[in-house]
């Protein structure tokens, strides 16, 4: 305990290290927890996406109509997407850029001329320097938790969604930057009320606007990136999560859960062929936390969530969800603005106090305290909304004027 | 000391305020402890500024050349700046964002169309619950540190530098987005060296990305609202950091400095009409401590900094500080991309540990320490550069390649 202590302090003093999460700490393994076979693996058309599909009307009209406003009617998310839509153009050299991430939220933009630089930069042909300096760079650029990958072929899109057109990313490596999407809202809400979108739109917007600063900085040093984040990937996120070591796959189905903040996070990835050292995956004992807890099947508004055995789907040996019924709660919810109910009811999803440090080292170490601890977040109520921290307010819009609604949020209860 | 040492525990678990750092516990005041003649103060044309100038060769023709290029010569702080730069169409409604931000990095981008509400949004109508929603929504978008006051009149710039017009900006209220530069860079460089700008343009991107954010939602709230980040301005930061009770007038100059972050952040604001209830000045001794020290003074490679006392110049009684001199340190060095040496050197630069905390909770309290604590800072070499947490790159942009420089930084010494 004493061990872990003192380098959780060191490294919140950032003395010696740059991770303001003890990510050195973590048991390293040669490949991810979940058994991904590579060759059954179909690269994965953008079109294919839930609330792509739902803008098409495939699960109705409805959700058609409510996929237009499911993020804009609640004002603090409208404008946390509009601006990380912005960032669209802010991804690549403007020559690179796919017309044009217009999204149902009418975001256009067009980004300046990086100044390329004709060679690349002296002092950036060591793979293990360039590793050590691209993280350091992300974290001061105020990332929360930054892990670096091959990028995996099978990782990029197939087709685009702006355009359908095929698409092309050639780059060696992945750089995943992890932003928290809030403890202190994370504990106030009831996982599904009016600040939901919000809370993924602060964690989508400030990784892409990283991201899109790295791309540009290494692109200065010579090398081709570009960033990839929400509105604007051309990459599934999960399997970059996985090798570039920040989380386990997790019973949520496509979410990988990080051992510091849970589920509570979303990431934008940088890809580059500027040599880099990577990272190795991690295993904190998920797979078997997830087995013995069910917490997100149990509390998924839409009883999106398995609660059975993992399954094979696409070459990956993980839990199944129902992306159907997952995108309906968070397009259509009619009692708040979005859905994230099982980052909520997470044990994962806590804050990185001492006490909280010590248990998460506990349930990392010894898979014996796992089902008491799972009990113990049930006894302790973390599932439940701390109305004392509540800080936003409950708007909808309803023909052009934001009223108050009568329902914030519900559970499977009501 | 436990009950400071209690309640910053408290803030940093963010249990019951938002904000990281303590500032309930700073002495408030009526006014800002600088004296202000609001009748004397002339509005400042931002064609005034040092930089504005260099550009213009008014500082001859070598610093009218470097100005184009001293931030984008290392690739950092002009991915920074490039970012900065095209967060400029952001700020408000398109209609009302004046011609171009264009800046010499060539930035030109385009804003989204914002959904903005027909009537303003019902619960907010209390300044009260207002100022603290405010906060909390800041603070949520990853703030450092918060503050609100009146917008007075005289920090509303007279004409822009982007078109010569005249500024119209008749909001009531502002509110200071606070970024910290990153304590573990600070302690690292030399005031002087190739990362100082990155450092600079680190909190100005981060603090106008929030900003635009920060307007967007009061705009959608039925509020009229604007950001004011750098290269994008419509008033002058200083007056306001004071009235918000983020700082004090430093012997720097125009220089405020927070008792939490010292001369260390750079700030963004939003000016709004959205009713507010204002936070008060502070007062933790620093014109009785910057009295004393002068460090800055002593360390600034242009002796750009008076050793002397304060007079008055346009209605503030403050420290006077030679723009010229400054400027062309900052524009003109030759060994590094801009300057912080005063940033460096200064005592209140220091990390957010508890020792630190309680040595600034000392100085705050009790003025008598306050000379043995300058002797405690020189002795213990704070000034000097930390070689073990280096970890950028020394890169000089020339012919359109980047190359190592002969020299990383210089202090008066050599």
């Amino acid at each position: 305990m004493t061990r872990i202590f003192t380098s959780d302090f060191r490294d919140n003093c950032r003395k010696n290290r740059p991770d303001p999460f003890p990510v050195h700490t973590l048991d390293r393994v040669d490949r991810p927890t979940t058994l991904i076979r590579e060759s059954e693996i179909l690269q994965v058309d953008e079109r294919a996406g839930g609330f792509y599909r739902a803008g098409k009307g495939e699960f109705g009209d409805h959700l058609k109509h409510e996929y237009k406003r499911f993020v804009a009617k609640q004002p603090l998310s409208g404008a946390l997407c509009t601006m990380a839509g912005a960032l669209g153009h802010m991804v690549d050299e403007p020559g690179k850029i796919e017309e044009a991430g217009k999204t149902p939220w009418g975001v256009s933009s067009w980004a300046p001329m990086p100044h390329m630089s004709e060679t690349t930069a002296p002092g950036t042909d060591n793979p293990v320097a360039n590793a050590l300096h691209i993280k350091e760079t992300a974290y001061f650029l105020r990332s929360d938790i930054v892990g670096i990958c091959k990028l995996p072929p099978y990782a990029v899109f197939s087709h685009s969604k702006h355009n359908g057109q095929q698409i092309h990313l050639p780059h060696k490596y992945a750089i995943a930057i992890v932003i928290d999407q809030d403890w202190r809202t994370a504990s106030a809400f009831s996982g599904n009320d009016w600040i939901s979108n919000a809370m993924s739109f602060v964690s989508y917007s400030h990784s892409g606007f990283i991201a899109c600063i790295l791309a540009d900085y290494i692109r200065r040093l010579g090398y081709p990136a570009r960033a990839h984040h929400a509105m604007n990937y051309q990459v599934a996120v999960p399997p970059i999560l996985l090798w570039a070591g920040i989380g386990e796959m997790s019973r949520m189905g496509d979410v990988v859960i990080s051992p510091f903040l849970g589920p509570r996070f979303k990431a934008a990835i940088v890809t580059t062929d500027m040599p880099l050292s990577i990272d190795r995956p991690i295993d904190f004992g998920l797979q078997d936390f997830c087995s013995k807890c069910g917490k997100c099947a149990e509390h998924c508004p839409s009883q999106a969530i398995s609660y059975g055995d993992k399954i094979m789907h696409n070459g990956y040996e993980k839990w199944e969800n129902n992306v159907e019924k997952c995108t309906a709660m968070r397009v259509g919810n009619p009692n708040g603005s979005g859905c994230g109910t099982c980052i909520k009811v997470c044990p994962w999803n806590k804050p990185f106090t001492p006490f909280h440090r010590s248990i998460n080292w506990t349930l990392r170490k010894f898979p014996a305290t796992r089902r008491f601890g799972i009990w113990c977040d049930d006894l302790m109520g973390y599932h439940k909304p701390d109305d004392s921290k509540k800080w936003w307010l409950d708007l909808d819009l309803v023909n052009n004027a934001f009223v108050k609604p009568d329902k914030s949020g519900f559970s499977r209860k009501n």
